[in-house]
C-alpha cells in the first residue's frame, strides 16, 4: 500500500505531494469497490453464535440439582449452579454474585439507579438528593458507561488510562478532597477498547485510596474476563478480596456476562459483591423482579458444564478471533510502519483495536471511511460527550465481519488514515508558505 | 361443616357458643392433620407450566422472518412478530407495542424510575424533584404494586374498587386539584385480587377527566387481559383508542406478559402506550439495555404460532383452574353460606378470589390457618403498606397447588373464618354481659 516508510512529517513538500496524490488514488480506487462493510461495535460474529447453538435444544428437562422447577416464579438471586460456576470463573464467593437476566449493561444501570435514589449501602443519601454527583471516567473506555452517565447529568471527569490501567496517581488526588465523586468506571480485563488489563498495583490503590466521598464506588466492569487472543492470559484482579483486605469491601461492585461467551443478547450477567453490597442490591431489587429468567440459566448450566467448560469454549472464540485481530494489525502494519501518523494496540484479549492517528484527523478518518463503506464507530465515542480532545482516537471493532472483510475493510481504513494525515500536513505546508515572513 | 345457616348475629348466646365450640373442635382436627398448603401467591401449576413444555425445545433455527439473527445484540423494541401478535391480542398498534424481557413487573418499575429521574413524556420536571408524589391506589389491590411505590417513598391514596372498576367519581375529585398525584395503578381486567373488570365508562371517565398534574400517568396492569374462567370472557377496555380520542394519548401506559400464558419466570413482557410515550421510553430505556432476550422472543413466536394460538392456549389454562375456583366457591359457601361473616368473589377470570370476612378478624384468620399449615398471604397485603383498615380482606390464590390440597386447603379456611367470627362474636356477648347497666 505505502511505499513510504520514514515519518511523513520528513517528508518533503514536494514528497508529500507525491504522496498524498498517490493515497487520493488509493482512497478513490476505495470507493469504486462499493464495499459495506461495519466495524463498529463489538458484536460476536455468526461463527461466534454457532459455537452455543447446542442451547437451541436446551434445557433438558426443567429442574435444577436443587429440584427449582425454573420454569415458575422465584429465585430473585438466581440458580446456585450458575452462581457457583461463575463465582469460580470470577475468583468470588457464590453468596456474592447474583446470576440476572440477559445483560449486565442493565445490572449495572439497576445498581446506579438504586444509587440515585435509594443511596449506596454505605450513602447518607440518595445521590439523586446531592447537589452535584461526579464520576471518574477512564479513557478511552466504553461510550456506554459514558452515555448512561450523561443521562443523568452526571458529571465525567476523564482520566487517562496507563499500560496498567487508569491513572491511579492522578484518580487519587481527585477523590481525595471532592465529595461529589461517587464513582468510577474500570473495565478491568482487556478494557474497551485500550486493551490493557489493570495490575494488582493499581487495582490495590484504587480500593485503598482514600475518597472524601464515604460512599465510593467502583463500578468494575469485568466484561472480557475470560476473552483471551493469546496463551498469554490475563488473570483479572481478585478485587473483592483485595477490597476486603483494605478496609474498604462495599467499594467494588463487579459486573459480568456471557453475552460474549454463549449468545449476545441471550446470556446470562452477573454481579458480584461484598455480601452487604449482595443484600442491598437484592433489598431494593425485588421491588422491580421476582426472579430472573431461570430456564436460561439452566440451559446454560447444562450447556457449559462447569467453570472448565467455560474455559474450553472460550479456546473457540480464540480460534475465530485471534486471525482477524492479526489481521487488523497486518493491514496498518502494511500501510503505515513508521510514518510516524498512527500508534495501535496489539491486544491480548478482549473486543478492540485502539487507533490513535495523527492529532485533529480522526473525524477525518472516519468520513472518508464511510464515505467508501466502512462503518467506524464515531471518532470520539470512547470519551465523555463523544469529545476526544486531541480527535486522534479511533475504536476498532473486528469480531463481527468475516476474515477477509476484515482485511478489506482494514486496508481501507489504513488508506483512509494516511490520506487524513497527508492531508493534514500538507495544509499545514501550504499554511506556512502563505503566511507573510514576520509574522 | 356447618348445621347452622342463619346469621351469627342472630344466635342466642347459648347457641354461638354451641357453634364455636364446633368451630374449635374442627379446628383441633385441623391441626391434627399436620398439613402444608399454600395459597399465597398467583403462581401457575406444575401442570399449567407443563402445557408449555414445547418451549424447551424451541426455537428451530435462530432467524425470525425478517431475517434477524436472535442470537445477536440489538432490537430494542423486540422483534415485529412478538409485537405484532400481541398488538392484536391487546388491541392495540404493533408500532405501539415494546416486546422486552420475562417480566411486566420489571418494565412497570423501570416506567416509574424513568418518570422519577426523567420526568414522562409531558412533565414539567423529573417527578424525584417535586416535594411529593401521590398514587391513587384502588384498593384492595396489587401487593407489588403497592411496595413498589411505597420503596420510593410515593404517598398512596387508597380509593375503593366497585363492581366496575375503581371508584371513579371519587378519583376525578382527588386528582383535580392536586397536582401532586402522578397517578394511579389499575388492573382492568379480572383485578388482584377483587377479579373485577373495569367498564368502559369508568375506563373513559379515567381518561377523561381533568387532572392537576399535566403528566398525570395510569398504570394499566393487564395482568389477566386473556385469563377467562368462563365462557363470559371479558374483554379488556380499549384504553390507548378511548384515551386518544378524549385529547389525554399519553394517559395510559398499558403493561402485560405471558408469565401466566407460557412459563412464570421466561416469558415475555411486554409495554403498550401511545408513540410518543413508546420513543420516550425507549429513548430512556437505550442506556440501560442492547435489547431483550430475542431467542426467547422466537421461541414464543413459534410456540404459540399466533394470537389465535395464544386464545387457543388459554383454554387449557382455564381447563385446569375453573375447577380450583369451583372449590374454593364450594368449600366457602358448604361452611359459611348465611352465616353473615364472610362474602367472597366468584370471578370469571383472573388468579384470585377476594374473600371479605368479619370485620377485625382476617389476621386471626390468617395466624389459625398458619397454625394449621394453611399458608395465605397476610392479611392486608393488598392495601397501601399492608393496612386493610377493617382487617377483613384475605386474597386467596387457588392456582398453584393440585385441586385436592385446594378442596382440603380451602376446607380448612372456612373453619378458620368460622372460628375466627365466632371468637370475635361471643367475645362481644361477653364484654355487653359484664358491662355494668347504665353506662
Amino acid at each position: 500500500m505505502s511505499d513510504v516508510t520514514q515519518p511523513l512529517t520528513d517528508l518533503t513538500p514536494a514528497e508529500l505531494q507525491d504522496y498524498l496524490g498517490r493515497q487520493r488514488a488509493a482512497y478513490d480506487a476505495l470507493k469504486e469497490r462499493g464495499l459495506t462493510l461495519d466495524l463498529t461495535r463489538g458484536k460476536p460474529s455468526a461463527a461466534q453464535l454457532a459455537l452455543a447453538d447446542r442451547l437451541l435444544d436446551l434445557p433438558e428437562g426443567f429442574k435444577d440439582a436443587d429440584g427449582v422447577d425454573v420454569r415458575n416464579y422465584g429465585g430473585l438471586n438466581g440458580l446456585r449452579e450458575i452462581r457457583e460456576m461463575f463465582a469460580d470463573l470470577l475468583w468470588v464467593e457464590p453468596d456474592q454474585v447474583i446470576a440476572g437476566g440477559n445483560s449486565s449493561l442493565t445490572m449495572m444501570h439497576d445498581t446506579l439507579v438504586m444509587c440515585l435514589l435509594h443511596g449506596a449501602v454505605d450513602s447518607e443519601r440518595p445521590w439523586g438528593r446531592e447537589e452535584t454527583v461526579k464520576f471518574i471516567c477512564p479513557v478511552p473506555g466504553y461510550d456506554r458507561h459514558f452515555t448512561m452517565l450523561a443521562s443523568y447529568g452526571i458529571e465525567m471527569i476523564p482520566v487517562p488510562i496507563n499500560a496498567d490501567g487508569p491513572d491511579a496517581t492522578a484518580i487519587a488526588a481527585l477523590v481525595k478532597d471532592d465529595p461529589a465523586i461517587k464513582g468510577m468506571w474500570i473495565v478491568p480485563t482487556y478494557a474497551n477498547p485500550s486493551g490493557t488489563t489493570i495490575s494488582e498495583d493499581v487495582a490495590a490503590t484504587l480500593v485503598a485510596m482514600p475518597t472524601a466521598a464515604p460512599d465510593f464506588k467502583i463500578f468494575w466492569d469485568n466484561a472480557y474476563a475470560f476473552h483471551h487472543l493469546t496463551e498469554d492470559e490475563a488473570k483479572s484482579v481478585d478485587i473483592l478480596s483485595v477490597a476486603a483486605a483494605a478496609g474498604n469491601p462495599n467499594r467494588p461492585i463487579m459486573f459480568a456476562s456471557t453475552s460474549k461467551i454463549s449468545y449476545a443478547g441471550s446470556g446470562v450477567a452477573f454481579l458480584a459483591a461484598a455480601k452487604d453490597n449482595v443484600a442491598w442490591w437484592l433489598r431494593h431489587y425485588q421491588y422491580a423482579s421476582i426472579g430472573p429468567d431461570k430456564v436460561n440459566q439452566l440451559r446454560h448450566i447444562q450447556f457449559f458444564g462447569s467453570a472448565q467448560g467455560v474455559r474450553d469454549h472460550m479456546l473457540k472464540h480464540r480460534e475465530i478471533l485471534a486471525p482477524k485481530f492479526a489481521a487488523v494489525d497486518a493491514a496498518l502494519t502494511a500501510a503505515l510502519d513508521g510514518l510516524g501518523v498512527a500508534t495501535w494496540s496489539k491486544p491480548t484479549g478482549g473486543y478492540f483495536v485502539n487507533l490513535d492517528v495523527l492529532d485533529g484527523t480522526a473525524s477525518r478518518v472516519v468520513a472518508l471511511a464511510k464515505e467508501a463503506g466502512i462503518v467506524l464507530t464515531p471518532a470520539g465515542a470512547s470519551f465523555p460527550h463523544g469529545h476526544d480532545p486531541r480527535d486522534r482516537n479511533i475504536r476498532l471493532a473486528p469480531s463481527f465481519p468475516v476474515l477477509a472483510d476484515v482485511e478489506t475493510a482494514m486496508a481501507g481504513v489504513a488508506t483512509c488514515v494516511g490520506l487524513a494525515a497527508a492531508e493534514k500536513l500538507a495544509a499545514r505546508h501550504t499554511a506556512s508558505a502563505s503566511t507573510p515572513e514576520g509574522e
